[in-house]
């Protein structure tokens, strides 16, 4: 029994990240660490348990390199034109509305958007098995 | 509300990656979508509804670039340390335990282990914040 409790990326700055997170994608900080070069944020949705953990490490000045290997953290949303409508009015760029069929059924509607550091967001309609 | 539902890795070689998280995470396989160009595959944890989304790509040869960026997926145990000495039977090479320590008390006592691409994962004792 290996419960997931976290994700952890790495961010630049650590008032922009959790500004988007929060205004965007409607996350609340529930605690907050500052060690001596690092500091540690953990942000979750009232739905869930599951935390986003940002990491800040302090002398870093470069953007992180995100590589092409880690794709992106998923959520479902109650309703996703209404969640759209919300990132984009928060400052986010969400990209489309696409769909994702499967032996002519719908499996998924979702967007994307970025993160301030980059990192790609998953939003799902809750729908079928995303949910 | 945006209840985040699965974390996506691109992987290079399915049977392998799968192997890992069922053999040394404990984690199931409930659903596989091949498409023509790359197939995806959910596992999850008896104890938790959260999903890890493999993307394998078809075409793909080269391994994925993991960047600085991206950290890891923590999951929580009940015992450590048993959950160590399983990971290492199953074949994994899990790190040492480490502790990380906050105002004299215990935050998290944990270690680190790569998944066959490479891609971390911190074990955390269930503990305080940290279950």
């Amino acid at each position: 029994m290996a419960k997931p409790i976290h994700s952890m990326i790495r961010v630049l700055d650590e008032g922009r990240a959790v500004a988007f997170y929060s205004a965007a994608m409607g996350l609340e900080t529930v605690d907050r660490y500052p060690f001596d070069s690092f500091t540690l944020v953990y942000m979750r949705d009232p739905a869930s348990t599951f935390e986003l953990e940002l990491t800040i490490n302090h002398d870093r000045t470069q953007p992180y390199d995100l590589g092409d290997g880690y794709g992106h953290l998923a959520v479902a949303v109650d309703d996703l034109d209404a969640a759209r409508a919300r990132m984009e009015a928060a400052g986010g760029a969400p990209g489309p509305i696409r769909e994702l069929q499967r032996d002519g059924a719908l499996l998924g509607r979702f967007f994307f958007i970025k993160d301030p550091d980059g990192y790609s967001i998953e939003v799902l309609q809750r729908h079928g098995r995303f949910g």
